[in-house]
């Protein structure tokens, strides 16, 4: 291959659009959290779906790896090319249109690569709500939540990313466009190409547009911090929660009294919710389509119940939303308390929300007992089943030389996550992170029918190779 | 082929369970309208999974095709045999247990073979709710209902069948195992199969059990039938109710003049609600986590606020559950009374909802231009954009001569839903029945796209050939 390949990019989609110069690569090669950076022949930024399409055509004659990338804030090395330097990265960046809002439907466009942050504002300005809503929300692209299937804190009451899309536009791995934008709440003529190319990591093709479900706004949210004994508890308030507040609960968080230590040691201008710490906090979050009123009704009902049954033992429900966001803002900040207090190792595991207790205690013992004082920093979406449980060395342990344990404590983990019938990836996808990971976990059966249809559609192995499979 | 085959058959299920005999076999061959009858080699009768997957095996040994079938309630001609005789029929209805119920994590995981209706119940024996629903409850299988992705008059609120399941367990065309039950809100390992056998009409493989979601069931329910002067205004109280009464809001359905006049005459037991005839009906269900009071209070303010802007002309509220079942009834009547006057020819269409009025406005039009006196018969799920728009001959002309124009008829309602953006199948899929209308509707691309995860999947064809591609 000579540069006729980075010519014939040129002709398609301009000079200025293909990045060869190591200064305007570099942004593209690095994954999120720093711990890869790949190379690649060129950085190829088309600027709407049939120059993608073009793109991919010429890629494939070429036979050259294509690299999907949105806003690049993937977390399991899933958008960055590896380190052959054969491959190009296919920026969806200028593909950030906002095609149309039908709001009889509760339905908008989009460009695969607009901000998520961008679609809930463009949602909320017409008096509607798209809930997916996570912590890179400003700039991850709907592409690659998509691609990913992005989870979050909506998705108790609204679904994943794949829940929240009716239709998708893709160029296949031969540079076809295929137009599957429908707005359709059923639609029953065929093989679900859409949720095959939905979480499939850029690896079948690329999205380059979706039609996206909207809701009613609702009218009022409010939101509390509940002090719990244990996992347990949390489960039976989950429980509780649910019965009394029916679809109104949106949001349910675990966070453990390390969680709440972390943020406090770190950012000590945030509020400490309690005077005395406790072993686990719930934060809920209830919406309400009819008033504040209703909203704080059943949530204090709920509080109530939960005291009187001993399950809570404590509680703090935001009066405003300024003390709302103060509450999410302890939430929110457990990543970045975790990140200031050096390298940790971590994961995104699931598992049915009936067993998360027995998970966390079993697990937590099995690390206890082969790293004496380990901490383990868990939190997360306990309503969906999901946590991220992420462990740190002991006290006076450098986390720098703990991260050397990194396969042997991923072992732990994720062997449990097995025996308790869960997923080593709830939320954030394979990319290149778990990949060696997948073998161990999937049945052969499983891994066959995923590498038939890879080979059936991309059988020239040219979408993001080495990511899933 | 010689009977060395189904004496293999007998050898792996029992002679019992692999029928022959004409009388026998005749019960599986026939589609639930009873518009074609097929032959089959003969009715298999597993009593598992293992043995589904060693018929599967010997099936594929030999490329004797196979037949998945549930309830054969299906609509579409998707679960019975060609005439060619070659196929083998594989009943499900033997796998019908309820493997277990998880509270906690509300998810139940059952055999493909299990009734929709026994489910349903076992659901509400733990105070829960499973929210799928449709006229053949009684009759049908989950298995047949995950292959067509059934959907029926609970989507708006819950989704279609697709959305109702966590976890498939899945025998393939190899006659391989595939254990995918897993009771996980978020699992993100890898491409999505269970979508892809989810609505493939088993031309991909046996859907032989399943992991279902369940949700707390409503304390109280309530409906209301609303008087409407047009189609247009049955979309304008749609999203009224929708933002008065957010999730709240479960159910709407909407029904013409005819439809209530056909289910008058034929069903004068039946009540009618109101004195003089409207043009159109709406019946809105309203689910409540709280109270009844609660829900009566949300449906009295969609219908006050309906009858204000007048986009409601009267209004019928059901204050006893024996009332709300009367106004189900009728909605429910529609097709009975449709069969007893006599034979038409059915769509099961689907458009975005803000197109609907437009849709049926201009579909009635050109239909009236090309049969003057033609008569519509259109009701259906019009929160999820889905029609049953059925078309029956003037008055005078013989409902069977009538049949003949099908075809043109398809075609005109058919062209007409391509150019709203809509679907020729919302609910009920594509069988044999409109096989030969998908190449005019689906593009090129996403046909090829179906034909290689085909060639893929079931690389030797064996699979229900002859639905869907």
């Amino acid at each position: 291959m000579t540069d006729s390949f980075l010519a014939q990019c040129r002709e398609l989609i301009g000079d200025a659009h293909v990045l060869t110069d190591d200064a305007d690569v570099a942004p593209y090669l690095s994954d999120w959290r720093g711990r890869y950076t790949g190379r690649a022949r060129a950085v190829l930024r088309p600027a709407d779906a049939s120059q993608v399409a073009a793109l991919v055509r010429l890629c494939a004659a070429q036979r050259v790896p294509v690299v999907p990338q949105g806003g690049r804030t993937g977390l399991v090395i899933g958008s960055v090319p590896d380190d052959s330097g054969r491959a190009v990265v296919l920026s969806l960046r200028r593909l950030n249109r906002i095609r149309a809002v039908d709001p009889v439907n509760r339905t908008m466009t989009v460009d695969a690569g607009c901000i998520l942050y961008d679609i809930q504002q463009a949602a909320s300005s017409q008096g509607m709500l798209f809930p997916l809503s996570l912590a890179a929300e400003g700039s991850c692209t709907i592409g690659g939540n998509l691609a990913t299937n992005a989870g979050g804190t909506g998705v108790l009451r609204y679904g994943n990313t794949r829940e929240l899309c009716l239709g998708l536009e893709v160029v296949t791995a031969q540079g076809e466009l295929w137009d599957g934008l429908r707005g359709l709440r059923k639609d029953n003529t065929g093989y679900d190409l859409r949720d095959l190319y939905i979480g499939a990591e850029g690896t079948l093709g690329v999205i380059t547009g979706a039609v996206l479900k909207l809701f009613p706004q609702p009218k009022a949210g409010i939101t509390a911090l509940v002090a719990l004994r244990s996992c347990r508890d949390a489960l039976g308030l989950l429980q509780l929660a649910q019965d009394t507040a029916g679809p109104t609960l949106t949001g349910y968080e675990l966070m453990s009294e390390l969680c709440l230590r972390l943020v406090g040691k770190h950012f000590p201008d945030l509020p400490q919710p309690f005077p005395t710490p406790h072993p686990q906090y719930a934060l809920l979050e209830l919406s309400s389509h009819e008033s504040e009123q209703h909203a704080v009704g059943l949530l204090e009902r709920t509080i109530e119940s939960a005291l009187e049954a001993g399950l809570a033992q404590d509680a703090v429900v935001a009066t405003s939303i300024a003390q709302s966001r103060a509450l999410w803002a302890i939430r929110e900040h457990i990543p970045l308390a975790q990140a200031v207090d050096g390298k940790n190792i971590k994961h995104d595991i699931s598992v049915p929300i009936s067993r998360i207790a027995d998970f966390v205690e079993q697990t937590d013992a099995l690390l206890a007992q082969a790293w004496p004082g380990v901490q383990v920093v868990c939190f997360g979406h306990l309503g969906d089943g999901n946590l991220h449980y992420n462990i740190a060395p002991p006290a006076g342990t450098p986390h720098e030389a703990f991260l050397a344990y990194q396969g042997d404590i991923n072992r732990i983990v994720h062997d449990s996550v097995a025996a308790f019938g869960g997923s080593i990836s709830a939320e954030h996808g394979i990319g290149a992170l778990k990949r060696d990971e997948l073998p161990r976990y999937k049945a052969q059966v499983e891994l066959e029918l995923m590498r038939a249809i890879k080979a059936a559609l991309d059988p020239l192995g040219i979408m993001n190779p080495g990511k899933i499979l």
